[in-house]
């Protein structure tokens, strides 16, 4: 049985990676089918940095942010500006259908032109119409709004009628989190388990449909925590109480104790805070190290979001839903020095993290942490000198409240040069010639950097550029676990359970993580291919040679979606390129990228489970539309099994996975062989800082 | 019919990981199968540090090896010292079978002592008896001695009667690169080629045995290249021009010829050193950067061998074979404190290089570079600034010349404390709660590295190890591709080459790298067992939940070597730990060890080819011995395919894979909870070295 459901994996399900014409996407629990991007997730700027309890020594490293409030758009792709935001809401607000009330705002996001016409685009021209697509809920119903700022007028307005509903608002999250606290099966539970309210903490982690009984209703799953004696509440879990809460009416829909008899796991060594740390560590202490660049860092940042670095120009900006986007890639030539395109747009689409247990409070964690809660809006400040190094250029992100006031996020996205000792080239010769040759580079690249605390989970989002034409698509995972109360002690038969236990009253549920990412490659211009280069294994012909067997590259143009669809197979191997059939190098090669896996796990959820339904971009189900030579995104899903252990508690000690966008016959040959190497003389001269 | 080898492959080969009983490794090639290292490879020091034509400007640089003459052994697994070798040689002078003729010394090597022996030993104790195993050949026999240093005594003497031969030396290099310049059938064919012999350079690249045909003779296979113009000569083939020759008679076996109507690929641009660059980049140039430590780095290496840094403590050599090996590695229990064992022994065993093209010039290059050339011998000296960063230490190779000489490899191993801007573990709150939360912290790591150069490829070795308890091993592939003349300059019909055109006249020829490390694994001791944790898919039952299917992790302790035979799937996934079945967590879970596997790739030639016979360790073939709660050795063979493309020409761009040794329940929870974020006030203040 397990062998026919590998050879049902193997052949028929599993995509890690496939294509689909333009850029369009949907999922299931959104309602914008225009978006490119839908980040409806927004709130209120003094909701946010209120009450707070206890505080961080790193939080006073924080850089001040800059003042936005008289920032105009540069490029066509900018994010909307404090000021834009600002028009919005003065056009909804003398919108005649919301003249009576104005609709909850879940997002206001730039309407991007279109892609012909941004390419058209170049510096100094007139900026492009500037417009907003407005996502908002009023009477629970969902309102798309198309807003134009240059005629201060709406253009279009639609009422949402499809399945989904917009990202969850922090007016949502909160109005959700007080529901338990009126209920009297609620208090009735926790003065049962001796538990004060004032304690308590409870969370809507889990939005979203979870089988046919809940279609059709905005719902939520509230579950509590205990803080006392912790700000890590997250291992303190008051396991099997679960709410089902309407967000429209905050309504209980339903309400289920099922673990009064599991203790509330203890708080003690669950305080991650440096300030909290009273035991000395059991290791040497490590000298200061730094990467330093006293002449200053080589890139620059243009008009507040245009980068520029080595051989590299893309846009970048922060984005509600997807953290970071980074848009219109190109990059220098090695031999004339023109400046080639590589990809439209880039980014972490959306994430998928089904829990493996079925109990009545578990059953539905399988969060979409873009769609669901943002993962822009989930990115708090960046702590210098640790999330980031020294010499990092901050970006800080503007988004809307739910009341449509422009909200800024601080210091979200750090840009930095990156010296890691890693060797760029070799090549040593004198051992079998008399040639006497040391010749190495050191590599140094560029990282853009933003990292969502998605409730318990931290995502460190990754984008490396290297000077010889590869972008380094990394993905770290840190944070808390999302673990289960448990009556044990001991591991006693962990086959019963859904996970190790990694503390005392506490399991570490087996969970996966897939992030889809939207990859809009253009290389040297949007009409491209996508070709499966799969090595075969052939046999030689008797008596032709000595050798029995060797691997032969064949190449085989997708001429469809469905040929685009990739199931990896580590026996059966190839490489995936991304060319433009129309441009080739001198000797005749098509001009390419492929993009190179790395955190190959797959979903191997049942096609007809309800997250695997909602998750159905992991699966490789889309149309069959021709995509040869064609304006095509690639969309690649990034994969991690997570069984955790005891080393996961309190906090995980980052996990990192990703994949390579990697030239491949873009460049007529090596792009670095003219670097320099780096001479002691160049070097800067450091003291300690605290010697005189 | 490509279905039907898929099928073969998921079900029925591949492996990727497997494990044995003790550190018991035999290569066909080889003839010592009680050596655990075999490093027969040695050479001249006059005669490798001579004659040089071209020098780099990066070699002005190197560091000063110190001098190693009055040296003594601190630790039992310490590598012979020049006294020691010296030693060695003088009994061997006056050994009586040896008394007309010293044989031709390939290896002296330290005679390791028995495991128990070196487990019980702690500094302070007198050091074990110290043992040199000399591998030799005389009149075409391999004799296998063991000198003991303090009786000053020949104790054991045997001549290899198995098959396999030992590592080429380069006395047997530079003969049979003399061979082709006396045989008149090679003048007459570079005569026709327009070629002069000054221009050319020839090397036997392909030691072993090619099938039947050459079984029981020592042959080696003898190409040669155009040297004129560039010192990358390895791009000028002249192709289809072949040698056999018999390494003992010095006699060419078979000459072939086949490819003088292929042109000797042009010389421009393929020369890489910086000095002979004259085009400018096109690129912005990078401001200086660099990895400061102003108050120096954390590490320290005692007794010449021992490294301690922050939580770990490990035994660190160069090695003639293996290019570097680790042993007795410890981390420090985050409890209290305690050493405890992780790994008795790591090191890349072997290499397996098959290239895919059958042509009769062609269809022998699988090279096995470390029991053919020796990873140590071939590791030149490393680039201070290029391949390792700044505040570096270097240690230095002692190996032994064909003539039994000591020789030094300066500067063949760099230590090194590295900081990338990476996030050791992070969490931040205050979005859904009222906790204010910034904690992260910088990510510092210990990389150990050495490179080697072996002909044409350069390969590096780092061993990073993670305060977390982490060890990353990674292999980065850079210098030149082995190339094949063609008589394209442009791309014709692929399908009839063996790979792609990577520059006018030049194919980059399909070929597959796999690197397989020995890894002793000794989880809190010697006596381990292996866990495959197997990842199974489980459907609900009806009416359970309305969830449908979920993941449950299997646990399977392998009782016999069969059982811990592993073939990755991606559909089917597992984790793979190693455990001490007599130790546990104070929660019950059993102190682990998990290898995360990168670098996939698996050979897919049939098992029947003679290349793949060769390299069978890279199969799963192995006795069936019963390995739990034994003191076992983990086998791990990392791969990659590589199909060539232009950005590879004229010097590669480093592509790196490996994999993790990670603690799994191993320590109590996470290690690093105490670890101190970085603050401002304790970095360093730099200025540009060139101001004033």
């Amino acid at each position: 049985m397990e062998k026919s459901s590998c050879i049902h994996f193997c052949f028929i399900s599993c995509l890690v990676l496939f294509i689909v014409v333009g850029s369009w996407y949907r999922s299931t629990n959104s309602s914008l089918p225009n978006s490119t991007l839908q980040t409806p997730w927004s709130t209120s700027k003094n909701r946010i940095f209120s009450n707070s309890k206890a505080s961080s020594v790193l939080e006073t490293q924080a850089q001040t942010s800059i003042d936005h409030s008289a920032e105009a758009p540069h490029h066509p792709l900018d994010p909307l500006t404090v000021q834009e935001i600002n028009k919005v809401r003065t056009i909804l607000s003398s919108y005649e259908p919301f003249s009576f009330t104005l609709p909850t705002i879940h997002t206001v996001l730039l309407d991007e032109p279109d892609k012909v016409q941004v390419l058209k685009w170049s510096k100094g021209d007139a900026l492009l119409p500037r417009k907003a697509q407005v996502l908002a809920l009023l009477n629970g119903q969902s309102h798309v709004l198309t807003v134009d700022l240059d005629s201060s007028s709406i253009t279009s307005h639609a009422i949402n009628s499809s399945s989904g509903y917009p990202m969850l608002s922090v007016d949502d999250i909160l109005a959700a989190s007080k529901v338990p606290f009126s209920n009297a099966e609620f208090n009735k539970s926790i003065a049962a388990r001796g538990v004060s309210s004032s304690d308590l903490i409870c969370l809507p982690p889990s939005a979203g449909w979870f089988g046919p009984n809940e279609e059709g209703k905005r719902v939520v799953k509230v579950l509590c925590y205990s803080k006392e004696s912790t700000p890590n509440f997250y291992m303190r879990p008051i396991e099997g109480l679960v709410m089902t809460v309407d967000l429209d009416t905050l309504e209980v829909l339903k309400f289920s104790d099922t673990g009064r008899e599991i203790p509330i796991p203890k708080s003690t060594d669950t305080d991650y805070r440096y300030t909290a740390q009273t035991k000395e560590p059991q290791m040497e202490p490590l000298n200061p190290i730094s990467i330093e660049q006293p002449k200053g860092p080589s890139f620059r940042v243009e008009d507040g979001h245009i980068v520029k670095w080595a051989n590299w120009v893309f846009h970048l900006k922060a984005d509600h839903r997807a953290g970071l986007v980074i848009s219109r890639v190109m990059v220098r030539d090695s031999e004339n020095g023109e400046l080639r395109d590589v990809m439209y747009k880039g980014f972490a689409s959306e994430f998928f993290v089904p829990y493996m247990d079925l109990d009545e409070s578990w059953y539905f964690k399988s969060y979409m942490d873009a769609g669901e809660y943002g993962l822009g809006m989930s990115a708090l400040p960046l702590v210098p000198l640790n999330d980031c190094p020294r010499h990092s250029y901050y970006m800080d992100g503007i988004f809307a409240t739910p009341d449509g006031n422009p909200f800024v996020q601080p210091n979200m996205i750090c840009l930095f040069e990156r010296y890691a000792g890693d060797i760029s080239w070799r090549h040593s010769e004198g051992l079998l010639t008399d040639f006497q040759i040391r010749e190495a580079r050191p590599k140094v690249t560029l990282v853009a950097r933003m990292a969502a605390s998605v409730g318990n989970y931290d995502y460190i989002f990754d984008w490396e550029f290297q000077t010889d034409g590869l972008i380094n698509v990394k993905v770290g995972l840190s944070g808390m676990l999302m673990v289960k109360g448990s009556p044990y002690h001991q591991a006693p038969n962990q086959d019963a359970m859904s996970g190790p236990l990694i503390s005392e009253n506490l399991i570490g549920v087996v969970h996966d993580h897939f992030v889809t990412f939207h990859l809009d490659m253009d290389i040297d211009g949007a009409n491209n291919s996508f070709v499966n280069v799969n090595l075969v294994k052939e046999r030689s012909l008797p008596g032709e040679s000595p050798r029995k067997s060797y691997l032969k590259a064949k190449r085989k143009i997708a001429k469809t979606e469905k040929d685009a669809q990739i199931k990896l197979k580590l026996y059966d191997p190839s490489e995936f390129h991304m060319i433009n059939p129309s441009k080739r190098s001198r000797l005749g090669n098509p001009t390419g990228y492929k993009i190179v896996p790395g955190g190959t796990a797959a979903s191997l959820l049942d096609r007809d489970d309800p997250p695997q339904l909602r998750s159905a971009f992991t699966n490789n189900q889309n149309r069959d539309r021709s995509i040869e030579n064609k304006d095509i995104v690639l969309w690649y899903t990034l994969g991690f099994h997570h069984i955790p252990c005891q080393e996961d508690f309190p906090v995980m000690p980052t996990v990192t996975s990703g994949f390579e966008l990697k030239p491949v016959n873009f460049f007529e040959s090596n792009p670095i062989l003219q670097a320099a190497p780096a001479f002691e003389k160049d070097l800067p001269v450091c003291r300690p800082s605290a010697s005189p």
